[in-house]
């Protein structure tokens, strides 16, 4: 089996929120979903981050639903007149929107039917059409339609969703990938590393530095690959090029 | 003055990284660069994490710099072969790229003559046109090229570059901020808030969920202008709307 029998599952994230453009926020849920997505065997190839504006949303859910096998988005599903996601997600798929009889089943097992006013409501309006996403946390929950899966922005929220909606994606072969330190400079590689590169076209190597715990510039060099066999070649030949560059290297 | 007689004054952040979008490095610019341009009056409007991919990085750039007064990116500018962010650049502008005699002289000053092999010359390829920007942190430049600042992704770096960057930029008038403590749940204030915001439609009033040191359910009501007559109108009509709400709310 080559690394190319799988399909490839694509994604995209699309954070909604000022909080996040102001700085007030600190965005806490691209790491995360990056790191949960890889490990389950879906690319994700590209993350925006918006305003809490209707236009803003609707274009960059255009841009991303076509592209992408799948689209997560985070924030903006509360019950405050700033939360404005579900209602831009209906107008960018073309369908009404209105209280859903399922989340407001679902609101009641946590919020007393006297509590449920109009502003907790509105965490039930739901796309027509739409599937829910269970929120374990909290209750409320996200929605999907079509291939874009709507999340809270809290982030053990959004964790307890991803949680719900991981079972229901389609994933391809898991990008694998290892670590190699190099113990020399990224200037003092770059080119042998080039050749590496080129000579293992069906991986992607990338290198990054770091100040290593002696203070010192260091490098990781991190080779990834569907193939496990792959990525072990391509590993032995980078840590041969390692060894080799350590011996000729004066910078040492 | 109203706060209509400056201009406004508008970025984009354009984070380049195969390492962000696999989850193995987690970015720190997005909420550092935020808060930057936010307190020296620049409004980010939308930030994009793309891959080290040439026609992904050009087709970012294309929709943001035409957009926004500025586009910011970080990320790819380093010595190794997977650092194209230069090339991409020169490509989306269509002008040349090669070694620049003035980034060579200041990679100079760090590195002897005898290691300054080609992959450390990479550092010196600047798109035809572009100003360096300074690097007071290890020297090898940024540049810009028209609208365009191009960062390193090493958040030290990067944080330093965009202090070179500050003092060339124009500003509009600083986005004010007040934050105020509900003391009651975002559901509890949802309908009342939304009345407050219809009634100062010239600021901009956001709801944010927290949990407080007692463990419960709370909210951070935050109210934007940028003139501070303004901001305090209405944070003032938040606050009255609050202790209404407090009073009469059963659920505390």
């Amino acid at each position: 089996m080559t690394q190319f029998d799988a399909p490839i599952i694509t994604a995209a994230l699309l954070v909604i929120g000022d909080e996040i453009l102001s700085g007030r926020t600190k965005d806490k849920n691209i790491g995360y979903v990056a790191e949960y997505l890889t490990n389950i065997g879906i690319d994700l190839r590209e993350v925006r981050v918006v305003a809490d504006d209707e236009a803003d949303i609707i274009a960059a859910l255009d841009a991303l639903r076509h592209r992408y096998t799948y689209v997560f988005t985070t924030g903006g599903i509360g019950p405050t007149h700033d939360d404005i996601t579900a209602d831009s997600v209906a107008k960018a798929f073309g369908v009404p929107i209105s209280v859903d009889e399922r989340a407001r089943t679902i609101l009641l097992e946590r919020i007393a039917e006297k509590d449920l006013n109009e502003a907790r409501l509105r965490m039930a309006r739901i796309p027509h059409g739409a599937d829910l996403i269970d929120n374990p946390v909290s209750r409320a929950p996200g929605f999907r339609i079509g291939n874009v899966h709507v999340m809270a922005g809290v982030p053990a929220i959004m964790q307890g969703m991803l949680d719900s909606i991981a079972p229901t994606l389609k994933t391809g072969k898991k990008m694998l990938s290892q670590s190699v330190r190099a113990d020399l400079r990224e200037g003092d590689i770059g080119s042998e590393l080039a050749a590496v590169a080129r000579a293992h076209p069906e991986t992607m190597i990338g290198s990054y530095p770091f100040m290593d715990d002696a203070g010192r510039p260091n490098t990781n060099v991190v080779v990834r690959s569907r193939d496990s066999a792959t990525l072990a070649e391509a590993v032995a030949a980078v840590e041969d090029m390692l060894a080799k560059v350590r011996v000729t290297s004066g910078t040492r």
